[in-house]
């Protein structure tokens, strides 16, 4: 029986029921965390054979003679361009690898963009009055951040199972001249695990934009993380978009964090050659150059993409029962009475979780004084507010399963506790 | 007998010989570069320790129990903290351990000032209108190129054996509050070798500017690279500035780029408490952190200051002979003839070499000729140019001794020939 279909009355004493299940478990003083997207001890330890991998009896020079021990090669060394080439699914001319983190490179980008412009004689953003910028809700609260702190206007734009909603995201980039990008994350996506139709890829590689310097931030962070090999497809941007001569819209970019070690990875860009070429010009101001030997160190452990690919399949024999555990409680316990929605992932790291409206803040509360940890309610939205009060982020990769499980009911009994408030307050 | 005391049949005379013995090794096709500042083989051998230190035996964990693997640790690990502090002669608290490149944090800490000010309520630099900088010369070129990319407008501060002349620096900052800040490279100064003497250190600490938000970027990159046990010291500029209530006003920059690897290194800033939390609420946007591991990497490879010290004894032997080579030449050679001057460094990475005004160029250039390149002449000031075309960067590190003593051979002559045709069309 669905919760809104119950009398005051069964509520009532549906509510009581579930109270005095909640007080049980918080009586027991839990301290459990759900809320941050880190890999677990038996995910970082598949990555061990990589920290001494390299030793001083190996050659250090990368396949084309570059000493990656010393100064020199500002964009990455060969073998991890076509190692991110072959991730991106694009050639090695359109790949630049960086250092640890893909945050910061789209940080640094928009940085590069404000100062300096995109490249092709386009104004420097801060002389171009207010920008604007899509963000597809929920999303991934780091991108808002970032765009916040740069004084960004930021316009909420809805998603459903397909992405982002198009026909919103057309008539705004095409009306608007001073909306200069958009956030994506496109697959598996931060954090409501669905993949872009080959449509709404398609839609972003065509569409007209009032702005000449629009960019797309395609964050691809879990490009290669799926849980199972039956597993979904994502259309490749760059390729769609030159197929319209609109290429230098987009931005790529991947890391190894969820790969190898969260901060010790190394993470990349791709883009158009224009756009690479440009963006070197750039960083040669900045940097004499990326740290080589942790980019030879990836290359070594992986050797190829057909390796990394079975490194991935054992991240995904570590996490998909952790996935399951919480979507399984979630179908027994939530599904029957009608009170939240969310997808099953088939990769990422995240399940995003609908509540009924005006309920996100109080079943984080409630987790909270049990001792379930959850992201902040209202994190996955521009300037931390989510105008429905419905969205919260779960993620499940980094509690031993047991842990989980006890975290899932403690979960799905303050979902139904804040749930039946609000239909008894209605 | 003095170049300039020599008759004008003595200088042709003299001329002719050089060119006869130039031609000579011009003949013999040598490739050598005395360019850049790169560590040599032997030196990057002394770190292959640190490549396989760490392994899936070991705890990862830093002394705090930090997960060096995971995300988390915005400001670097406890114990490298420690190191840098150590190298600084400050406080953890006035420590942030960074990625691979001190070089990148220098621009970002500059990129910061422009979109969102230093701190305390100081204005955006980029809302500033025209931003002045003093660039004391001769310098790095990787510093002015910063700068220059930025549209600062490069102000050159000469310098003799003791750093910038303070006479002048206090003028202009005292006079003029666009200018918002100083380069500095305090100790076996790029290129000069020189180290500030103490009274200049006092002066920067003290000398009022008429910009609250102005900031001495102190690259303090050579601060343990002594060529022998009798080596130079310098002042603690954040200590200093602390006394006279400057301390907001001091950066410094160190990082082990030529120390372990150059490029697979790290990196670290050191500032005054109130700095360093602004600059942290500032990265938090940018990245969730920096590698951890390669941090603990050098932690456990040094175990604490006094290895490191002795690390660098170990750099210094190879170094010194180099650096001998060099200026043994100059001194038997160019001395005598009075058409040069240069400081015999007691540390760091280069030999900077006056010659006659108007010679810098051509001397670049016969070298080039006869197969040894050397940095650009011009490129150690602003702009790529040197009023008087005279300062040449001479870095000895990386080539072979053999290869150095031929190098510096034909330097010496390219020296001769570019004076006495100097003094002879005079």
């Amino acid at each position: 029986m669905q919760l809104k279909d119950m009398t005051r009355q069964e509520l009532s004493a549906f509510l009581d029921e579930e109270i005095k299940k909640y007080n049980e478990f918080k009586s027991r003083g839990l301290t459990l965390n759900m809320a941050r997207g880190k890999p677990c001890d038996e995910q970082l330890r598949l990555s061990y054979g990589m920290l001494d991998c390299l030793t001083g009896e190996d050659s250090l020079n990368d396949l084309d003679g570059t000493d990656t021990r010393n100064y020199g090669g500002l964009d990455g060394i060969k073998s991890a361009k076509k190692l991110f080439a072959d991730i991106f699914d694009v050639s090695e001319n359109e790949v630049i690898v960086f250092g640890n983190s893909s945050l910061n490179i789209m940080y640094d980008t928009l940085v590069k963009a404000m100062l300096f412009g995109t490249g092709n004689g386009a104004k420097p953003w801060k002389d171009c009055g207010k920008i604007k910028w899509l963000c597809p809700v929920p999303g991934y609260d780091r991108h808002f951040l970032i765009t916040e702190k740069l004084g960004f206007e930021m316009i909420n734009v809805p998603c459903d199972e397909n992405g982002p909603d198009m026909d919103i995201v057309e008539r705004l980039v095409a009306e608007d001249s001073s909306i200069k990008g958009i956030w994506c994350v496109p697959m598996y996506s931060n954090p409501t695990g669905i993949t872009y139709s080959d449509e709404v890829v398609k839609r972003m590689a065509a569409m007209k934009t009032a702005a000449d310097d629009f960019r797309i931030f395609w964050d691809n962070a879990y490009c290669i993380h799926h849980l199972s090999d039956n597993h979904d497809t994502l259309l490749n941007l760059l390729e769609e978009a030159k197929k319209c001569g609109n290429e230098d819209r987009v931005y790529m970019f991947a890391s190894t964090s969820k790969v190898t070690f969260a901060g010790g990875g190394i993470a990349a860009m791709s883009a158009s050659e224009k756009n690479i070429e440009y963006i070197k010009s750039l960083i040669t101001v900045q940097t004499i150059g990326y740290d080589k030997i942790n980019q030879l160190r990836h290359v070594r452990f992986f050797k190829d993409f057909d390796g990394l690919t079975e490194h991935m399949k054992k991240h995904a024999e570590l996490l998909a029962p952790r996935f399951n555990a919480v979507c399984d409680a979630l179908d027994s316990e939530i599904k029957p009475l009608g009170i939240g929605k969310w997808v099953r992932p088939n990769g990422g790291y995240f399940v995003s979780f609908d509540a009924m409206e005006g309920c996100a803040k109080k079943i984080v509360q409630l987790c909270k004084e049990a001792g379930v940890e959850l992201t902040g309610a209202g994190a996955t939205f521009p300037y931390g507010k989510d105008p429905k009060d419905s969205n919260i982020r779960i993620a499940p990769s980094f509690p031993p399963i047991e842990e989980l499980r006890l975290a899932a009911e403690v979960f799905c009994i303050a979902v139904k506790i804040a749930s039946a408030q609000k239909l008894l307050e209605a």
